[in-house]
């Protein structure tokens, strides 16, 4: 048997072309790579240090790092990368829902906070103050801040207070009704224990905000933008997703309902990944937003407000990314195939360079998700594992090698970053005629593995005991990984929500949707409606 | 001669297509929007009162608002599709450029602006100083600024410094020049007399920074960036633009040099509309952006910085728009084509909207400026006449009108917002025929039009009393629309700058890329190395 079929063999290669693995030289390299192999790239490993291992993971990827502005983090290339492909793809899917783009101030006035009782405890107590219109310098020459305000104005921590304002001048008639808008912005809320896309004081978001002439259709168009962000979660961020809705303790300030999407990250706690809120007529009754009806009579609108953030990208870490570091759904890949040039010798190097140029054009020609696929050539003067690596923490979906031995033989080497991290030769031909559906492949595969992992961690739990056994960690779990998902029966009594708040730090994550199945709560032994998801949570 | 001949003769109509106008019904109309033609759909016009005029250019375009915040405007649909389109062209040109988008904290410490001292004086008078954390409920229930915080925080008036400090960190060797980073992001400066899209508290833009290993490279950066804005300008604006250098005393504070784009407004004053800063190792020393050389010396970095704003929108207004309101140019007109269903009567509305709504799909698959061309269906129950000119007054530049007679005659009635406001029949298959080419020639036409008109109102004066005559309104000009940019030679001492300033509240707008005939001061009577343009300016 063939050197490089024994070793497919023995390491149970899954990529179809293994005939490149004939040659000493490639088994060599690659028994190399799995010898290297015993280490991973990222330390500490999730399991040795989850919050750690997060952090290093974000470091390694080049996605944002801390700035000397407390809670504020700078969001670099490869980040932000990702960032304007989550943003383009939710754009398009508001447009298509018909919503249209505005753009409102910063700054809030003081006394606009005030306008809505529950908004007012919500929101006021993280928020910036701008003061002063001002510096001057003092008579040492230092900067001090001048002008005072008449009124403090504050860096939105959300809009509804000013975009309803704005609302009550647009809408006058029924007829100026649905108005559906959307805001892409960024809001301040200061946060105290700030991590990086998580958790941070400035974060970039979209904020959806609608008026309706019904409670029916804001209903309606509340549940229309959950769906819309499951949608994204699960087919570009490849993150699934319980759809449900808020108990009145976890919703939004000034809502009469809050839905909610929740994703299961990797050490099990749940993620909130976006909310849908319907307002009822508390923000149109507090703005003032009134409409005159088609029969003539002045009535209130009915506001709905949604948002999803750069918090997403937290999401997207922590349900893909291993201890090699990031991995980055192919949909969203600022880059989706890096091509590596490797030019071991002077003399090869200009035709190993043209080879890449040629393959550069060659795959930027093919599609996947029906757009034309993003290619990069990275041809920086740097060591060739060295460079690989850096690829792979960054979490591009395909690497592809190239050496001088492969212009002979047209084949390429080929990295899938969903794999184990090995590589095999393949033909070139048969890379350009699969890259699209092996792209189509990742994405899923991506998916599939995070919703196994959601299913194997998700339990119905119909006792007390067994809950409370789920939620603390056993002697042989790290304490940053163990419980899950524990749905469970509840007799909607909020004095159980807020007793296992206190005893296991464990949250109503949502009402799931369509769930209504009775029981009996483990609480009360009183009867409930249907099961709830509880879970410790980011 | 057919009463449709005679008509479209006596009007001088350029439309190729006239036999409809053969139906009486048509020419009945034509002469009704004739005679209506005589007002304009926008009071005051420009001769009447250009700067009200502008504020109801905005107004009935729909494009922007002024809020309750002082000098912070909300930009509506309309104006932020616009923005949009600008935003994608020219994140474009900066990606095929080798830039790469990031995103930075909103807030700079106070001790930061310090830094550069000329950077100081610039921006530290107009600034959102953030001077507390939390507001808190006082006795009356009444909101409070709380948790002061040790060091201010700025809101970014721009850039330079914070970004500064994180490059600082990025660039260690002459391997990770040149860095290439531009930020799409709202910058705040205090304004005294704000006006929409020209001058705001809050405005939206980009600002690219850029850090090389020599001087020459930063210096070519400088002149790229400016072509690529210039090339933006002219191409996509169909703003016909200046290039050139400014003056000592117009420089950005802490640069070394400034480029600028200087494009004429119909009342003939200049408008800075985009700039672009050699910034020298001013930053790079204030910031400590260091690199090791290819000999292992540490360098200061050689930085620059350049950016556009919302403002390119009010210079888009103050080009095109006219006495019935805005034309936007085509590649940016968030709708090319709005097609407006004439339904008379109740029986044929149903044919009348299918009809429309085959057209939508036709046009939405032929292409203009090699792109989807952008076609809206506008079905509002309103008055015909009063949507019709509600289109006109936000610009878009071609309206589809379809009615009942259409339907059997296989024509629509075509409206270009670069004519005199008329319409006129045509088959649709002419239309579908040649939509791509009417779009293209609309987008030449206005570019023509602008530039017709600076050539007009630029003089090459060589005297003084000719030049102060320029600057002057006489008896018969409205005080706003006068002169124009006046070349002028100068010995480039300060002091006539100064004078010209004091006297005619005129500004050298730049030295002129190329401008190197020398000549004789009018002022001092001394040599000159080249003619510079003067002008008024916003």
């Amino acid at each position: 048997m063939p050197v490089g079929q024994i070793l497919s063999k023995s390491f149970e290669l899954q990529t179809p072309v293994l005939e490149s693995r004939n040659s000493p030289e490639k088994c060599i390299s690659f028994l190399l790579f799995k010898m290297a192999k015993q280490k991973n790239a990222i330390s500490p490993t999730r399991e040795e240090d989850y919050p750690e291992w997060y952090q290093q993971v974000v470091r390694a990827a080049d996605l944002a790092e801390n700035t000397p502005v407390r809670g504020c983090m700078v969001i670099k290339p490869w980040g932000y990368g990702i960032w304007e492909n989550i943003r383009d793809a939710l754009d398009k899917m508001f447009k298509d829902t018909g919503h249209k783009n505005a753009y409102f101030p910063l700054f809030i006035p003081k006394s606009f906070l005030q306008r809505e009782a529950e908004h007012v405890d919500g929101f006021a107590k993280e928020c910036a103050v701008v003061t002063h219109s001002r510096l001057e310098a003092d008579e040492n020459g230092i900067l001090q801040p001048a002008g005072e305000l008449e009124e403090p104005l504050i860096v939105r921590p959300t809009s509804e207070t000013i975009i309803g304002e704005l609302f009550a001048r647009w809408v006058q008639s029924y007829r100026d009704l649905p108005l559906l808008i959307n805001q892409w912005a960024n809001v301040v809320r200061w946060e105290m224990r700030p991590r990086l896309f998580l958790r941070t004081a400035e974060f970039l978001w979209q904020e959806g905000h609608t008026v309706h002439a019904t409670a029916e259709e804001a209903v309606e168009e509340t549940r229309l933008m959950l769906h819309t962000y499951a949608d994204f979660a699960e087919n570009w961020l490849a993150m699934p997703v319980l759809r449900g809705e808020k108990t009145e303790a976890e919703r939004f300030p000034g809502a009469e309902s809050t839905l909610c999407i929740e994703a299961m990250m990797q050490d099990r706690k749940a993620l909130q990944a976006g909310t849908s809120h319907f307002l009822g007529q508390n923000f149109s009754k507090a703005c003032g937003i009134k409409f005159q009806g088609t029969e003539g009579k002045e009535e209130f609108g009915w506001t709905t407000s949604w948002g999803v953030s750069t918090r997403l990208i937290g999401g997207m870490i922590m349900t893909h990314a291993d201890d090699d570091g990031l991995i980055v759904p192919p949909r969203l890949s600022p880059t989706q195939i890096a091509i590596l040039p490797v030019t071991p010798k002077e003399d090869t190097r200009s035709q190993v360079l043209e080879a890449c140029d040629r393959l550069y054009r060659e795959l930027g020609a093919q599609t996947a998700f029906d757009l034309p696929i993003r290619v990069e050539v990275d041809d920086r003067d740097l060591r060739g594992g060295e460079k690989y690596w850096q690829w792979v923490k960054k979490g591009v979906p395909l690497t592809v090698e190239i050496g001088p031995r492969d212009l002979e033989n047209g084949t390429v080497f080929l990295g899938r970053r969903d794999s184990d991290g090995g590589r095999e030769g393949m033909s070139k031909d048969a890379l350009l005629s699969s890259v699209g559906s092996l792209l189509a492949d990742i994405q899923k595969n991506l998916f599939s593995k995070a919703q196994a992992f959601q299913m194997e961690h998700t339990r119905e739990i119909d006792n007390r005991e067994e809950l409370y056994e789920f939620f603390t960690p056993s002697n042989s779990e790290k304490p940053e990984i163990h419980g899950g998902f524990a749905r469970i029966h509840w007799d909607r009594d909020a004095k159980w929500e807020e007793q296992l708040k206190n005893d296991l730090k464990v949250t109503v994550r949502c009402i799931p949707e369509g769930e209504s199945e009775p029981g009996i709560c483990p609480f009360s032994g009183l009867p409930s409606p249907g099961r709830v998801v509880v879970a410790k949570s980011y």
